[in-house]
């Protein structure tokens, strides 16, 4: 298992080899905002882990395996903010999938996917659920919580 | 706002001050399995805040504060954990939401209280979303995550 840090650098690579052209150290530090040193002891690590190819000042290329996670690293974060816009959360989906995405379970993500399929495939059911969220509100909130 | 170390403190004082008798540091020792210096440090930081009244070595209680949002932490674990059993996640429910708590917005937390109280209120929305699990299992998963 990644740390949620090298999460974060194999979500940008994959996102990056997207694009056309080859991913560079400094096209991660520019979209990570994060200096070329720490770009580069995160790539050695994901290297030695087997995630990406990478030699000093050379191109970066993932692996099967690393772009296999690096795949359903960003299947995962728009599956949550999928999620957020769908129950009616008023954050900022990104922000919020992202310091999310890191600590749920397998278990929970693989829920949360049958729960975002089951709602996309019936609408009946946004309207019910946005419905009772009028009533709710009208009422004033009757929650213990907020 | 409080650390998610701090906010565990206060959610386990706030669980101690619902049993009979005074809360003391080995209490929170105890129940956290965290060194004394450790729960002092934090007990001095809690108490800086305003959210508990506390002297070395006499009696922790909450202030008002410290009550109220003691009571906002436990409720926010009790709905997650409702929330990952309605969804059908199969993790450890505890572990789970101790997991999310702190790093959900306060809008995410609403939402999910309002889907909770939806999903509680119709029986039937738990059943088709049974029913749409059970199918989609039976023919395998035909999700891109897993």
């Amino acid at each position: 298992m990644l740390s949620p840090s090298l999460e974060d650098y194999l979500e940008q690579i994959y996102r990056l080899t997207l694009s056309p052209g080859t991913v560079r150290v400094t096209d991660i530090s520019n979209k990570l905002q994060v200096a070329l040193p720490s770009v580069t002891k995160a790539l050695y690590k994901l290297r030695d882990q087997h995630y990406i190819k990478y030699e000093r000042y050379g191109e970066i290329h993932l692996t099967e395996q690393g772009n296999d996670y690096g795949c359903y690293l960003v299947s995962r974060n728009q599956l949550l903010q999928e999620f957020l816009a769908l129950i009616g959360s008023k954050c900022n989906y990104a922000a919020e999938a992202e310091a999310m995405e890191h600590y749920l379970s397998k278990e929970t993500i693989e829920a949360i996917q049958y729960l975002v399929a089951f709602l996309r495939d019936d609408p009946a059911w946004g309207r019910a659920f946005a419905d009772f969220m009028k009533q709710r509100t009208e009422k004033g909130n009757p929650f213990i919580l907020g």
